[in-house]
């Protein structure tokens, strides 16, 4: 039967015990079906004997390298994992098949009992694919640009450990939206609308909408709600006062913001390509 | 200069004191600057020997008459005449521009004071144009059709007076989300987030945002919570349970549900187009 | 062993397959044990032959009668069949016994199948004892008293079938509040905080605490936030305006209220007394 | 006319510009009015020649002595200054008499204007006595008390800079009540109940009532609904697993907390006594 991808990257979460030999039974799986795999080196890690001889059959590459020489990526861990795969990934355009090592998350929906055969038909063509956006942030001062990264969950600015509030102002497409005394702010997008943004009181965004949603955590007044704008909007966030204010991309980049700097935050020119099983 | 439009048609509230003066002086002012002028016969009553004389230069017509003969449509009131004008002119495509006669509302954002010269600067073309989404919500049983009606605001539905909650299971574009046990549910336009929905919190969306608002009024569990889905996406409410159940429309219009009723709410195929001033 | 109460009363819901049976079984149980049973005459309903010959050893008495007669109520039933004893008992200072026939209750908190046995141990002194408080509200108009009930929930005000918002003041021992335009209003115990009120945003109260919480219902103001006071409050609730207002005793009772109605609500004098077994 | 009290200690915030001239300008009045009063040192730097020998004529003592010597402290400042002050205080038993030096204040309610006419009134008996409780917290580690300190508002536990939720277990009077993973939790007095707890969604709780509220921050479980304990509870929080959480009493001290410590709040021995103009 004909197969949709031909070079597939196996990529899981690093220091996790057993997940070489799981990686490596999915190879010899997708190699015995024709498929040309490839390993990233680090979730091989610690390289036993074994490991390395098993892992011989196939190209073993650092994640970079890896990327730029496939068709598509398997990654296998949690919705952490995928997350930080996923934004890597991104400028690529590159599918990508979430297999779940432990509870089934959001996006990696493959139990790991299944993924054989799962991965198999997907390959053949069952398939649902999914778009998801990415924000993208920049901070600015003094007209220079400071930090840039992506998020796929939420760009968050917060207080620091000091507890004092936050004060700024919020733009949306160049227009004044409201000045804000806070402990912070979310900047969510759909698939981050289910973890930081719900608890801090911010409405579910369904998948399909193309939305972003601005959830203020704590506000000193009642009357700051979430608002959901589209996301072809342009947000700006400028830090009037703190003690000490931070923004963060996901959990995995975070930068120390001054007053007056400026945070614009964009939907990214790329998205990330999920491929579900049918029946997702 | 040029007008951009030439008909216009006035309406403004009705049995409101003062309002066919109001409207005969704008119809003279109108005139004054070549445009044709037709009035709304209602908006005139109690028609007195003086109004019925000075309303003898314009065409007075029923409203039905007056929306298929004009090409604007200035409606003076609030909010609530607007939004109801506003459904009844939506099939027809006609812009509207909406002065208030008391305090300044969302949509009704012309002071009384400054219509003369505000109508007149956006006949001439310094206006901000901006496209509202509409509902259409249609209740059917046993396969027939029942009622059918649109909405500016929200589509509503609320238990009735006897104070039993209603059990409801809802489907987005024919998935089923979830079953509710709960005092009702708001079904948002962004024009309604700010009105009921925001009440109930939902969240606000932005008037640029395609989308609608699922807010639940009151609801059993804990875990159900705001959704905002796109507004191509359609959404069906099933009645399971209830004493007394009443979908509502913007509450111009209302009909009593019974159990396994199914009310099936999209987006109208035609916007309400609104012609605001510049720095609106 | 000592028993604490001798003269017991067995009260059911009412129109139950297999009350009547239920019911005789615990009778027949608590007589072997040397207690004197009298059982309500209602939820032995309908009177088969059967019954009425189980029923011959024990006094079966209405449930006016069987209340002035006893040391001890034991209720089967749900938390609202508890509820509704619970008021009409509350002037007579007797302890009551839940026993749930079905799901778990809040109060009736002894299984069914295991209520032979637990009785016993509780009458033997094994027991937790609660109390809970009730509200009393008594509306009136032109300084006439019209109505006048109990609640171990809530009182609540709520708007009529029509949909339209209910504006109404408030004070608290004698001191204006705040005014508010809304959905409606719950004045609710700790008993009832977990009930309609969660649902409406309310915080939870703490059996342990005396105290009323003013939980608004989809607030015009979003700075209308519930708000908790001391159960010896007295709370004034005032209507001003609306199409259709009533005033609900925890759904047992309501009243159609009309502008300058005053309802004021106040712990009611006597509390209810519940036995729990021990590790409840 | 005759006073209530005799030996009154002057409190103004540090570090203001006028501070001490505005304090010794009170100081003449109310001396002029035969009371004895005393300063604190501090709130009189720099001290400029001039404040030295207006001050001359009272004793200027450091707060601790001051404290010891009076009957009544009068407090210029803001909340946050009567807050610090207050904690001081408590265990004296002294009441205070709160100014604002800017905005009104909910406990520092006689405006800075009317300052002199007022505090005399108070002094003759035209008043509104207060009592608000204060929260003790005691960090304890393996047994060992490491920090104890005393708040007006709250006690809170929060998440520290790196973003990281905290898990923790809470329990009243010894039974436990539920397992958390939020951003943090506010144990709040009736004070406090319209500060921090408000905007994460607390109640407000009326002065009168003897209770604390225990508010969640951000929740990951949307069951986590904010409680109100009497408060005669005592309230244990016990970290289980966090990067970085901290306990804040009121924003003045802090202490950094590690996995298995346990924090027992309950109310402090003795309360805030707050005089307040009649007319409140």
């Amino acid at each position: 039967m004909e197969l949709l991808f031909k070079r597939i990257a196996l990529v899981g979460r690093h220091q996790t015990e057993g997940m070489a030999d799981l990686l490596l039974d999915l190879a010899d799986h997708l190699r015995a079906h024709g498929l040309q795999v490839s390993l990233e080196k680090e979730c091989l890690l610690p390289m036993t004997d074994t490991v390395r001889q098993r892992a011989s059959a196939y190209s073993v590459l650092e994640k970079t390298a890896l990327i730029s020489k496939v068709d598509l990526v398997v990654v296998v861990g949690g919705d952490g994992t995928l997350l930080s795969i996923a934004r890597e990934i991104a400028p690529y355009g590159l599918p990508i098949i979430g297999v779940n090592q432990g509870r089934l998350g959001f996006m990696t929906d493959i139990p790991r009992e299944e993924m054989h055969s799962a991965i198999l038909a997907i390959l053949q063509g069952a398939c649902q694919p999914e778009e998801r956006i990415l924000l993208e942030g920049e901070v600015s001062r003094n007209g220079q640009i400071l930090c840039q990264s992506t998020a796929l969950n939420e760009v968050l600015f917060s207080r620091g450990a000091m507890g004092s509030l936050i004060d700024f102002e919020l733009f949306i497409d160049g227009k004044f939206v409201y000045s804000q005394r806070s402990d912070g702010l979310i900047v969510s997008t759909p698939t981050g609308s289910t973890a930081y943004a719900l608890a801090s009181g911010g409405p579910i965004l369904h998948p399909t909408i193309r939305a972003i949603a601005l959830v203020p955590i704590c506000p000193q007044s009642l009357s700051n709600r979430p608002i959901v704008v589209n996301d072809t909007s342009v947000v700006e966030f400028v830090l009037l006062k703190a003690q000490d204010c931070r923004v963060h991309y996901d959990g995995h980049t975070h930068f120390d913001l001054q007053p007056h700097d400026r945070v614009t935050i964009r939907r990214y020119h790329s998205r990330v390509k999920l491929l579900h099983p049918l029946n997702y």
